[in-house]
């Protein structure tokens, strides 16, 4: 971004960015609040050891993953102080669910949004899922410090002007 | 956690949980303030034209970069706010850098966080490359909403009572 | 929480727990937005002289009493960040009054606030009431370090689907 | 503010303020959320060589006013937490912008902010204009740490009960 | 406060006024930094039923109580930005437990600070115990909005200058 | 910012910026902890009534300068929230005081933070200044809206490693 007169651009396909290229916020004003909802995920891989400590054991069954919740859904609330461009919203409804990953060992963490509002939750939900999978990775890392965090992705998104329900 | 008085567990292998198995903070009153250092770092995979358009073309050279970095500096910021267990420390330098992902697109972010301290910055640098990489994938969602953030780990840690540096 | 299937419950009375028992957010997307207020309060003892010296004499009057107005207003509109569970709203008015204790010597605080949203504001009541009260506690806890606050409680909510005006 | 029955006092013509004359917050209960924008500005006196080294030369064209930008836009977002009558919004839009100061070198910031809400958001427009200028100074002081930030106004606002296009 | 000069005041007995009488921060510049430790503490009282709800049979064991927990540690960080004269400060450790109150039903809420610092966190202590209730408060009140919390009072306090143990 | 490898470039002159330009956190890893001490100040202008009705008559006279005192203090302790590239830093005292401005009408901001830290506390003083000139503001705009706040300056800077007082 800079202080001089540009040149017009063409219209980005990027939405986050004005007609000169440079970040910025998009205006939902003339858009309507409707009912949104996303859904967004991430694996946490880790030693068969420290997912048993987790889930039984060494622990009191639950307390991590209540923890990881009460983070995740928190953070969940926080997203427009941390992603710059993201609009302040209400929100209906936040849950962060913990799954046993199907494949080769680990937690799957679901995190999901609704809002009633001008735009999606699909920043919000994402947040949430990170954020509960990074509080699990810090009361397991004294034990298991290389566990990985993976496959963050949105899963799915519905509401908004064009409405249909959209996975990826 | 419960109310009752519980019959007493061993100290438990996971440094989060008190010894009735709770989550709980560790004491860190006894230890020294040292110099220690925590990089982390994800990868952030999209399809080849969105990497074009956040590299140049579409968008100002630059720009999502800055934007990308500057959330990140403020999540590391906010690591004790995010996680609830992480004692809130002075910190002495953040750096948030982005590379080309060495195999199959995308983008690698790296995170570093320098302190001086009785406790060690992972989690930040941790907080520090995913609130970054999140930005990325916010202001590119519009065209690319399928990408996935992979990888997220810690890379190194140094400082402390045993001070090695540890590489994962 | 666990991360294993459980079997299912039953609704339960709570309304902060889902079917399975942890502790949950309610979903308010089918409410509607209407105006809703609760008033909440709460009394501070304190020895004698610490009552005139913030009332008169040692301080200019009113400062105190303005800073702990200030501490509780600001403080209801955190509620959401403080306590997990509740809904960040937009909120109409917020009013924080300081009385004289009717018997025993004594502040009692009361707290107002007011919204136009899917659920009520008992929590930012509750939250504005306290805050004020400790913001006094500090500023007088050189002097009188063994003052008590007690009896918060909600006094009356009024708005919602059942609308009447409840008194506690 | 005191603690006693005060005579009642006559409606004071400064809104933040109740019939007692204490500092309060406006009930907007029975307001309309109607499309409100405001826009205000400040100039950031320099060096001519602290302004060509923002402008080119030795810094990466661009990065200082993103980040600027960025500081600007979430401090948006924070100015209910940091003027403490003002209410929490939510917004539709938030722009700063950067440009050659007319008179006597430097820069001019300028912010814009639009909601739909039942107040205005003028000081949501002032805090993102000087926190973006602080950010610059922030990213300059080093050289010139007598830079002055000057002129902050209200230069736009509309919407509103009486909803006229008002210019300062 | 006013901006008028006023004729000199005595120093006052409450150490957060200034010399004028005026609300202000103490300060600590001179002060050592040294271990210190307080201990806060305060009782929820409630329906019989209320509290076994909360204990066992409809929720699952232990989910409410660590929803507190972590409220209550996150709100001790947040103790600076809540009470306007209270010093940020670096935490050494923070610990809320929960325990059957001796008398007439209820649960006590006691929480635990401790720093290594110039002054002492006894409002952090307080805040965090207030938080923890807050939130039991929030989880139940559904079905007992009666509830009423008391006594929230410092218990203990060590470390500082004069450094003896202070029970209250 | 972009994510190619760039030549390298000289040491820029502006501290904030890294050897390939971009901005970037100051390293203060190696720096000692010292006192240090910073003063801001601003002016804000307004019409001879809006001073008339701040200092006496309309408002019970204290309170809107106690407000816009808290305001400046809490801003402080949230510079490094605000201003993206701040260091986090322990306080040792915040100050805010109102005076007559000299010439032709308003008032001056003076702010006062010091600190035993590696990094100085410009930032947060001209936060502070900012923000309690920006509360006058909100207190007075209802009468008032063409107000201005004009030479917003650092006025004196002290400590470091060449630690003379520094005046601006």
């Amino acid at each position: 971004m800079t202080i001089e007169n540009l040149s017009s651009f063409k219209t980005p396909l990027l939405s986050h960015l004005n007609e000169k290229g440079e970040a910025t916020m998009v205006d939902v004003g003339e858009k309507l609040a409707t009912q949104r909802r996303a859904i967004a995920g991430c694996e946490i891989h880790m030693k068969p050891e420290t997912l048993s400590m987790l889930q039984s054991g060494q622990i009191k069954k639950g307390d991590a993953f209540t923890v990881a919740k009460m983070a995740g859904i928190l953070a969940v609330k926080k997203t427009a102080e941390l992603i710059p461009l993201c609009h302040p919203l209400p929100l209906d409804y936040i849950e962060i669910l913990f799954f046993d990953r199907p494949v080769g060992g680990g937690i799957f963490v679901q995190s999901e949004v609704r809002t009633t509002a001008k735009t999606g939750v699909e920043m919000e939900a994402l947040t949430g899922a990170m954020t509960a999978a990074l509080t699990i990775y810090d009361m397991a890392k004294s034990y298991d410090p290389a566990m990985v965090i993976n496959n963050l992705h949105l899963i799915q998104k519905s509401g908004g002007k064009n409405d249909p329900t959209i996975s990826f």
